[in-house]
């Protein structure tokens, strides 16, 4: 997508043909700069550090990590230990663990002598095939918006609320959630995009916005609060979140506060659906809320907001009274039930394990076996 | 209650027997600043500008500033004014209006020569009224921690979240929600209170973390996204929250989010009260959501958070991507459906007409005839 005019992916090589650039969200919207990865080591702090995020693009970048870490050493034990040190980065999506494991599995097949070479055309690969993904969740996801407007007066647009950031700088171009919203635009569909501003980290707010206005949809910030009492005055169409982990039976794990509007949204009647790779789907989990790990991140987080001062600099400000204490628990788990559907690559299809199964036979069935 | 050791109401008159000092609610937690307030005008602007917010305070504050109003001008076109300028502050907390019009029917009684003096009694009257009635509101839920305090093991806590402030610095003293949380505490039941940021004024980050603090309750802040997901742990007991108007048949009207709480209570089996002290029942309305205004503010609470900055200054931080539009809704309405009970100052009863008529059989009559 686009950045002040230009395209852009959120992760490609450096011109020196082996360093590996991102963008730097942490400093988003408010900065625009890229961080040039050259170890596994700077690949795992900046996963970590959440200067990347968004389940697809941390599995992408766990991939070249595991790359750069081939450079160094491509023994066994180099590829264990990278895999090791990559893989404990994030607890919650299950695209890192779908990454690192392919990675494993194609560099074992090779020599040593043949394992770098390997591991940044497996990595490009990646990278390749999420931009294909996400680009058919748009395709799939189109029509819903599309005959919503259908019943809609001309010009007036179809209202969509969406938590958190899965747009293209979620994933490696394109995004999950926000694919379809791209398409619909760009079809001359009328869409406005209500934009949670999603605390503690404002991925909304910042990140979200951000993107939209970047390729023109109209879009309006709102508090995590206003959600529910917008979808009670008729003023939400459709919700359409992203995923870092959804189980084979459809329940869903994504940034904190989702199961509200999810809550929200069945009690008003508004469609709720979730947009995601097949590789977010841990086909190993059934139930969601026992079976998926919540990571727990830093107090200062809530403690503190971040963004732009008056100084024209970024800065944190504390909001919290002195002396609290605080929780941060960085997902929650929507259950299948409250999910109208799920948009993949492949189709949309119901949030079950039938649904699932359905449109991914050959994994649903292994599994299942 | 307390701050640093001494007590406090939130409104008292000066020293000099006709002015009004309130707590610069604006300012704290960072800040303990009294503000004298010497003129209608000024009362106004404090409610407006939230200097004092929470609906009963928000009642006491309009009390006094009719009386400031009759030291000026006392005549019927001057009460009437000050009725006028006060009453179109906010809109949405119903104890504005009660307070407004039990000062009209008073003073109305009165020659305009004693109408002053009237006015400061009848204020006073209204807050030493308001500092009874949470008392009572607190003596009324404490049971109802008691009966869970009873379910643990020793020493494990009785969890109550919260959302807002519907503390003591909401009301003169005491507080609504907060009322039987400061009486189980004190009466040695081990309560712990999960307190919602609430963006985007953060009044529970500041507000209710700064008062719970003072007094020595347990609590841990979290991002208002937080609430739901530890409902589905388990780790909340119960939900106590205040209100601004509530209906004759029980919707409720609070902070912004508070609906998304009530519908996660209600998809866990959590039992979800509302404190509220009867001036905050609106009987001339049956539908909360057709029948309640809701604020819009002003958006610059959206874009913006404020905090203590590094250099010990209260600032203002941008949050929201440069050229993002923002809507902010204030409140919300939370269908009586939701709601397990209603705690006031003469007992608990259900959310409904039948339940709040047989606590107000006096007014319910009147209002229904």
């Amino acid at each position: 997508m686009r950045i002040n005019g230009q395209h852009y992916r959120t992760i490609w090589l450096a011109q020196d043909g082996w360093r590996v650039v991102v963008i730097d969200q942490t400093r988003l919207p408010f900065r625009f700069e890229t961080v040039a990865l050259g170890s596994a080591e700077q690949a795992a702090d900046a996963i970590r550090n959440m200067v990347v995020r968004g389940a697809p693009l941390i599995g992408a970048t766990a991939a070249y990590g595991v790359a750069l870490a081939m450079r160094v050493d491509a023994s066994d034990a180099g590829l264990e230990a990278a895999l090791a040190l990559l893989g404990a980065t994030r607890p919650t999506a299950v695209n890192l663990r779908w990454a690192l494991e392919r990675m494993r599995r194609v560099l074992a097949s090779h020599e040593p002598s043949r394992r770098c070479e390997a591991a940044y055309r497996e990595a490009a690969a990646i990278c390749d095939e999420d931009v294909a993904l996400c680009r058919a969740i748009g395709e799939h996801g189109l029509p819903l918006i599309r005959s919503l407007a259908a019943g809609k007066q001309a010009g007036e647009p179809v209202n969509i609320l969406t938590h958190c950031n899965a747009g293209w700088i979620a994933t490696v171009d394109w995004g999950t959630a926000l694919a379809p919203v791209y398409l619909a635009h760009d079809a001359g569909i009328p869409v406005h995009v209500w934009v949670d501003e999603t605390r503690p980290r404002n991925q909304g707010a910042g990140l979200t916005a951000f993107e939209l206005g970047g390729h023109g949809v109209p879009h309006t910030v709102i508090v995590d609060n206003a959600g529910g009492h917008l979808m009670q005055r008729g003023q939400v169409d459709l919700v359409i979140v992203g995923t870092d982990r959804t189980t084979a039976q459809g329940d869903v794990a994504n940034k904190i506060g989702t199961y509200l509007k999810a809550l929200a949204a069945h009690d008003n009647g508004v469609p709720f659906y979730v947009a995601l790779p097949s590789p977010t789907i841990d086909w190993s989990i059934g139930d969601g809320l026992s079976g998926i790990p919540i990571e727990e991140r830093a107090g200062r987080e809530v403690t503190h907001a971040v963004g732009l001062a008056e100084d024209g600099e970024v800065r944190a400000v504390r909001v919290v009274a002195p002396g609290s204490a605080t929780a941060n628990p960085a997902f929650d788990v929507t259950p299948a039930r409250l999910v109208t559907a799920l948009i993949t690559e492949r189709g949309v299809c119901a949030a079950s394990g039938e649904g699932l199964a359905g449109l991914f036979p050959e994994i649903a069935g292994g599994a299942a076996a």
